[in-house]
C-alpha cells in the first residue's frame, strides 16, 4: 500500500520530535493572577527548569528556585529578610529577587562572588489575570505580544485566565489532540452539549480529503501560527460501518439543526508558538476560548484556559470575568475539556521509549495534525534541553 | 579449586540469559477459561506486549492493545458498536477483533489504509480450561500441541486449569527452581504434608553426584523438552553437619515409610519449551501436575497450573474438575506452591542488574537447572526482545 | 570577573568526586551495640553491599547476605541450625557465620566447592557501645585506631555512640556540611540554644577570607585527617545588607557574652577518613561529639553519633553514659543535629545527575569543605564500587 502522508509527516518531523521539554526561548503561561498573592513566594517546574516565582509590590519576579554556592532549593525552605530578596536557609547567601544579583555573605562579606554573580532572572509579565515567564536566554526577550495568539491582549476585549491543571502527560500529546478537529469523537457524551442543548459531530471530513497542504500559515511579525479549514470541513453526526455481516452505527447525540450547522462552519481554531490554541467563536458564538500546554517535565504539562468576549462598560467586564472563573469554568472545562485531560494522560504510556510520532500511522484526516507539527518544528525558537 | 560445573554452564548459557522477556514464536497460557466471559474485554501484558482478548461467540480473540493512528491503549476506554470490532475512543478508528484489520475511519471513510492495515492480531486456543495465545510472527503458527507438555491434551485425561497468580519475579527464577529437585527444602514445612500425612525429603542426591550428562532430551516431533532422573535418585529425609564443635540437624517433618519411598521413586518431572513443568504423579498417585510461568515483563510473570486425572464418565470428569479447583487449589497451591512464590519472588533482587545467572554458583546437585538452561537455549524459536 | 577558588576546587576534587558509595577498605560503623541482641541476625547495606550481622557468643560477626549458590539473600528467610552457622532456605547450603566458609551442601556432600567457597567475611570490632565493620579486601585490615577520630578509643574517657539514624541523602552532603563552620546558619532557632542559654553564630569570619591553605593535615600513622581553624575565626552574630533601599538584618536569638566568645574560640573541628566528624568540646565544655556519615547507597546514609567524657569511675562513668542516650540524644540531636538532618535531606536534589560539586559555586569561606574534599581525594584507601 502507498503511505504519502506518513512520509510527509517523517521529513517534516523535525525538532518537534526532540521538543520533550518544549521551546526554548518563548513565553509561558505560569501561574492565574490570583494564584499567587503579595509576597507569596511559589515555586514552579517549567520546561525541566526549577523556577522561584515572588509577588513584590504587585508585579510578580521570577529567580532560578536554586542558590549558586552549593545548590540548596531556596523553596525547601524560604527566607525573606526584606521583601526584595531571597535568602538561602544554609549559609544565607542574598539575592535581590528582581535581578537575582548576589549581594550579601554573611561569612565572605567582601567575596569578589557579590554584585557579580546572579541567579538566572526570567523575565515575567501579567495580562488577562495570567502571569507569564519567559524561559530563555534572550536578553532583552521578544516582546510577549509574539507568543500569544493573537487577540489575546487586544484592548477592546476581556480575556480572562480561568483554569490551570496539571497534567500527566507530555505537552505534545496535548498540542496534537487539541488542534485536531477529529479529537471531537471523544467528547460525544459530554455535558457540555446538555448544557448548551447543542448538537456536535461525530468528525469533520475535508473537501479532497486531506488539508495538510493548504493549511495557512501566519509568519509573522507577530505571533506564528497556523489556521485550520474547519469552515471547509463537512461535520458528520452518524457513522455507520458493516463488519463480519453486523452493523454498526454512531450517532451524535442531538441532531444539527440549521443554525448549529452556520455556527460549526463559523468557528475557526488555530495553534500558536510555543504552545497555545485559539478556538473562535467557542463555547457560544460571542466567546473566544485559549487554551495552552506548558511543559512541567517530559511527563507532565500544565494546561491553561482563558475565556474571551467583548465587553463595552467595567460593569460587563466584571460580570464576564465573574462568569469565566464561574459557569464556563464548570462548563466548558468541567464538562468538556475535563474530558481532554483523560484522553491525552491517558497517551502517555504509548510515546514512552519511542521518538515522538514514531509509533503513528497518520492518516488524511491528520493534516492539521501534521501541519502544526511541522510549522512548530520549522519556527521555534530552540529546543529545550535539560539545563 | 576447580569449577567444571560452572564453566559447563557457562558455555552453554546462550539464549537463556536473554530471555527475560521469554522466548518469542511459542503458544503460552493467557487465562483461565473462567476468567473471561462472553463480551468481556481483558487486557494483559504477555512477553511485554499490550494484548487485548475478548469472547466473541464463546470463541476468544485477540490484539494489540494500541491503535495503529495514535497509540492510544483501547483498553483504556474501550467502545464496541458490534461484538466482532473494537473502535479507538480517539478519533473511532474501527477494527475488526477476528482479524485486526482497519474497517472504517469516520473521517477518512476513504482512506487506503482501510482494509490494508491490520493490529497484531494473536491467535487464540482454548483447552481444558485455559485460554492459549501465540506471541510471535510465524504464520501459520505451529501447533499448540508442539508447545504443551505432552499429555496435556489426550482426550482420555481430564485436565483442567485451576490457579493463574501474579508473580513478581522474572519466570526465570520460577522454570529453574521448578524443575530442580532440590529446591524441595523450602516445602518442608507446607500444609499439603500434613494434608497427605506424607512424608517429604529435604533434598535429593544423584548417583556419581551430578545428573548433567545422562538428562534425556526430547526434541520432537511434538513437544520439546528435557525429563529429570528423579527415579534414580535418593531422598534425603535427614542431615546432619558439624561446625565448630556444634552438631547441626535438619529432619524432615514425617518420617518416610516403604510406601512413600516407593512413590518418590515414581515421581518423573520434566520441563517443555516454551516454559512449562510437568510432575507425575503429583501431588498423589493417579494425578498429573502441570504448571507454567508466563512472563509478564522482565520484573513480573503470571503462574498457572492445570491438574489431570484419568476420568471414565462425565459425571467422575466434572467431579475432578469441581475438585481441582476447590480441594487441590486449597492444598496443592495455597498449602504447598504458594511457598513456592514467595521463595522466587524473594530471589528477584539478587538477578538485577546482572546478566541471569552470572552471580551464580552451581554444584554436582543442579544438573537438573544446568540442562533446562542449555536444553531451552537451544531449541527455542526466539528470544524476545522490546517490540 | 575571578573564580580563584572554585577552579582550586576543580583541580583538587579528584576521587571525593567519584565517592557516591564511598570509599573502600575503610572501618565504618555499622549499628549500635544494643541493636544486635545474641542470636540475633540484622541485616543492613553499606557502601551499597548486602551485609548480614550476627551476634555469637557476644560477638559480632558479618557475612554477605548472598547465598553464592542462587543468590538467595539468606535474609529473606533465615535458618540458623547452630549459632555458627547460617543456612540458605532454597537449598540449605550452609555456612560458617564467623569466616563464611561454605560447609555443607545436603544434595551433593562431597562437592569439592565444600570447605573451598567461602561468602565475604566482613571483619567487626565493638567498642564504645558501637559496633564497626571493615568494608573491603584487606586481609588483615588496618587496625580500626587508624579510622576513627584521635580520642575515640582513648581509655581514659567515656565515648558511647547515642545515635543512629537513616538520612535520604548521599553522604557527602552531610560531610562536606558537617565540616563546614558556616553551616551555622541553619541552627539559628533550634532548641539546644534556649536549652543551654547559649549565643550561637550566624556566620564564622577568617582572617584574610580563605583558611584554605593553612588548614592542617594530619596524614598519619594513625588516623588521618584535617583540622579546621576555628580558633581564629571571628564569629557573626548579626549581620546587615542593603537591597533596593531596604535594609535586611540578621541576628541569633542570644547575643554573645564574654563567656561564650570564650567558648567559641575553643572549638576545634576536625574530620576524618572515611566519614567522621570529631568537635571538641561541644556541645558543651567538657564533652567531646564525634559524628559519622555512612554510605548506604547513592541517595542514603546512617548518621551516628557519639558523646565523650572523662570519668573518673565506674558511678561517673555509667552515669554519663545514660546521660548520652536520654538528655544528650534529646538536647544534643532531636534539638539540633536533628536540623542537619533535614537541610542535608533537602540537598539531595541539587546533586542528582550532575558530577558532585559542579553545579556549586564556592567562595571565600569554603575553605574547610575545599580542604576536606582535597584531603579525602589524596588519602582515601579507594574508591567504592557497585560489587
Amino acid at each position: 500500500m502507498n503511505e504519502p502522508i506518513k512520509a510527509d509527516f517523517d521529513i517534516e518531523s523535525g525538532s518537534y520530535a526532540d521538543a520533550a521539554l518544549g521551546f526554548r526561548n518563548h513565553w509561558y503561561p505560569a501561574l492565574l493572577s490570583d494564584e499567587i498573592a503579595e509576597d507569596q513566594l511559589v515555586p514552579l517546574v517549567m520546561l525541566g527548569e526549577n523556577i522561584l516565582f515572588k509577588r513584590i509590590d504587585g508585579k510578580v519576579f521570577a529567580v532560578r528556585d536554586h542558590c549558586l554556592h552549593r545548590g540548596f532549593k531556596f523553596s525547601a525552605k524560604p527566607e525573606c529578610y526584606t521583601k526584595n530578596t531571597i535568602t538561602c536557609w544554609l549559609h544565607a547567601f542574598t539575592y535581590n529577587f528582581k535581578n537575582g544579583e548576589l549581594i550579601a555573605i554573611p561569612s565572605a562579606p567582601n567575596s569578589p562572588l557579590i554584585g557579580q554573580r546572579r541567579l538566572h532572572s526570567y523575565p515575567c509579565e501579567e495580562h488577562n489575570g495570567m502571569v507569564f515567564a519567559f524561559v530563555g536566554d534572550l536578553a532583552p526577550p521578544p516582546p510577549l505580544f509574539d507568543d500569544v495568539p493573537p487577540g489575546f491582549l487586544d484592548k477592546s476585549w476581556t480575556v480572562v485566565g480561568a483554569v490551570n491543571v496539571t497534567c500527566a502527560c507530555n505537552w505534545r500529546v496535548a498540542a496534537d489532540s487539541g488542534f485536531d478537529p477529529n479529537h471531537v469523537f471523544i467528547h460525544k457524551e459530554d455535558g457540555l452539549m446538555d448544557s448548551l442543548q447543542r448538537s456536535f459531530p461525530l468528525a469533520q471530513r475535508f473537501q479532497g480529503g486531506n488539508p495538510f497542504h493548504s493549511i495557512e500559515e501566519r509568519i509573522g511579525p507577530g505571533p506564528k501560527g497556523i489556521v485550520d479549514q474547519l469552515g471547509k470541513a463537512e461535520p458528520i453526526f452518524e457513522f455507520t460501518f458493516e463488519c463480519d455481516g453486523e452493523v454498526g452505527h454512531m450517532q451524535s447525540k442531538y441532531p444539527p439543526d440549521e443554525m448549529a450547522m452556520r455556527g460549526f462552519k463559523s468557528i475557526q481554531g488555530s495553534m500558536w508558538l510555543p504552545c497555545a490554541l485559539k478556538v473562535e467563536p467557542w463555547p457560544i458564538l460571542d466567546m473566544a476560548h485559549y487554551e495552552w500546554y506548558v511543559p512541567i517535565d517530559e511527563r507532565n504539562h500544565r494546561y491553561f484556559i482563558a475565556w474571551g468576549k467583548q465587553t463595552d462598560s467595567d460593569e460587563s467586564r466584571a460580570a464576564f470575568i465573574l462568569e469565566a472563573k464561574t459557569k464556563w469554568r464548570d462548563i466548558g472545562f468541567e464538562n468538556f475539556n475535563r474530558t481532554d485531560v483523560i484522553a491525552n494522560n491517558a497517551c502517555q504510556e504509548s510515546i514512552e521509549g519511542v521518538r515522538y510520532g514514531r509509533n503513528q500511522v497518520l492518516c488524511e484526516s491528520d493534516g492539521c495534525t501534521m501541519a502544526w507539527r511541522r510549522f512548530a518544528s520549522k519556527h521555534n525558537r530552540g529546543v529545550q534541553v535539560r539545563q
